[in-house]
C-alpha cells in the first residue's frame, strides 16, 4: 500500500495533489468524497481543525503516526521536497528563480482568492452595476490580464519549464468556473496554457482517478463549464 | 547604498518585508507611500502590473536590472534563500517542516483572505444576522481558534523556533485590524503570541522605519486599533 494517502472533497481544488504527484510518479492512495451538498462531509471535516481538503497524511517515516498536512501549497512543496528530489520547482541557483516563487504563491494568495471574492460579492450585491461588483469584477480582469500576458510571452508560468507554479494555478481557471462563471473568450494565452497543462499525460490520470465525471474539454473551453456548483446558482446579479 | 530596496504602501502588509529584513540583519532601502485615499497611489501602481504593495527590487546581480518581484510570501521565499542563508526557514530535514510550510503558506493562503472575505462580506450584507455573514464570521473564528490553539501549545507556530511563518502572519491580526474590526478577547494564545513577535526588536525597528505613526500597544491589544482606515468606514452591519 502506498505510503502517501490523499483525501480529495470531489470538484475542488484538491485535484491539484493528484495531478503533481502523478507528475512525479510517486505512487499515493486516493479517498474520495462528496459534497454534502456544497461543503465537505462530515467524515472529511472531522480529519483536521479545518475541516480542509487536500489532506496529506505521509506514512513514510512513521507507519504509526503520518504527517497530516492541508494548505495545497504547503502540501505541494512538503511532496516536491520530501519525496519529489525537488523536480518541478526551481531552486534559487535557476536564473527563474523569482519567477517561480512568484507565480507559485500567486495561485494560492492572489489569483484564486481574487475569483473566490467576486463570487462573494456578486452573490450579495443587488446588481451587477453595484459599483463594489464592478471593482471586484475589474480586479478580477486585472488578473487574469496579468497571467494572459505572462503564458503569451513563455510557454509555461515560470518560464520554459513546466513547474508546480503551473499545477497550482490551473483548478482556478477550470473546476473553480463550476462555482464561478468566467468567460475567457478574450484571453487567448490563456486558453493556450490551459489546453498545454491539461494534455499532460499526469493531469488525464489523475483526473481520471479523482474526477472521472468531469468533462475536461468543457472544464478549458472559453465559455467553461455549462452546469455550475450549488455555491453559482443563488446569484442576484446576471 | 544597499542593493535591496523595498516599496511599501504604509499601514498594509508591506511592513512583514522590512521586518523580516532587520531580522535577516540584511541591508536594504525603504521607500514609502501614502494611500490615496484607500489604494496605491499611482506611482507604485505604475511599478508592478499588479499595482502590487510590497515590491522588492534587487539590485544584487545586475546593477542595471533588477529582480522584480511581488507577492509577500514569494519575497520572503527569495529573500531567505538568496540572501539570509536558509534563516528563519526550516529545512525539509527539520521534523517541524510541514508545520512550517502550513503556517508560512497558511497566512496569505487562508488567514489573510479569510479576514478580507468577512470585511467584504460585512461591507455588503444588509445586517449582522444575514446568514452569509454569519458563515464568513464563524469561518473566521475557526481560523482564529485554530491560531491560538497552536500557539497555546508552541512558543511559534512552527514550533519552538521563531520562523518566516510567524513574520507572515502577524499582520493580519494587528494591522489588518484597522480595516476589519476584530476583538482577540477570546484568544488569550493569540495575544500572547502577538506580544511575543511585537517584542522582539527586529519588529520594533522595522516599524519605526516604515510606520512611526503605528501604536504597537494599540494594534496587539484585544480591543485592537480604534481607529479604523477608510475601507472599514462604510459597513452597515454593525
Amino acid at each position: 500500500m502506498p505510503n502517501i494517502v490523499i483525501h480529495h472533497l470531489q470538484v475542488g481544488q484538491g485535484e491539484r495533489i493528484p495531478w503533481l504527484l502523478e507528475e512525479l510518479n510517486i505512487p499515493y492512495e486516493l479517498k474520495l468524497y462528496k459534497r454534502s451538498p456544497v461543503f465537505s462531509p462530515p467524515e472529511l471535516q472531522a480529519k483536521h481543525p479545518m475541516g480542509a481538503s487536500p489532506l496529506l497524511e505521509d506514512f513514510t517515516f512513521n507507519p504509526n503516526k503520518p504527517v497530516t498536512l492541508a494548505e495545497s501549497s504547503a502540501i505541494a512543496e512538503y511532496i516536491i521536497q520530501k519525496h519529489g528530489g525537488g523536480r518541478l520547482a526551481l531552486p534559487p541557483s535557476h536564473e527563474n528563480y523569482a519567477d517561480y516563487l512568484y507565480w507559485f504563491h500567486f495561485a494560492n494568495s492572489n489569483l484564486q482568492p481574487t475569483i473566490f471574492r467576486r463570487m462573494t460579492v456578486r452573490s450579495l450585491a443587488s446588481s451587477p452595476d453595484d459599483p463594489r461588483y464592478k471593482l471586484s469584477d475589474a480586479r478580477m480582469h486585472r488578473v487574469l490580464k496579468h497571467i494572459d500576458e505572462r503564458v503569451s510571452s513563455s510557454t509555461w508560468l515560470a518560464g520554459e519549464e513546466f513547474t508546480a507554479a503551473d499545477v497550482l494555478s490551473v483548478f482556478s481557471l477550470t473546476t473553480m468556473r463550476k462555482f464561478e462563471q468566467i468567460n475567457l473568450g478574450e484571453y487567448r494565452g490563456i486558453l493556450g496554457w490551459l489546453k498545454r497543462c491539461t494534455d499532460r499525460e499526469a493531469y488525464r490520470t489523475a483526473m481520471k482517478k479523482g474526477d472521472p465525471e468531469q468533462n475536461i474539454e468543457e472544464l478549458i473551453s472559453a465559455e467553461g463549464p455549462s452546469k455550475f456548483g450549488a455555491l453559482a446558482k443563488p446569484t442576484k446579479a446576471k
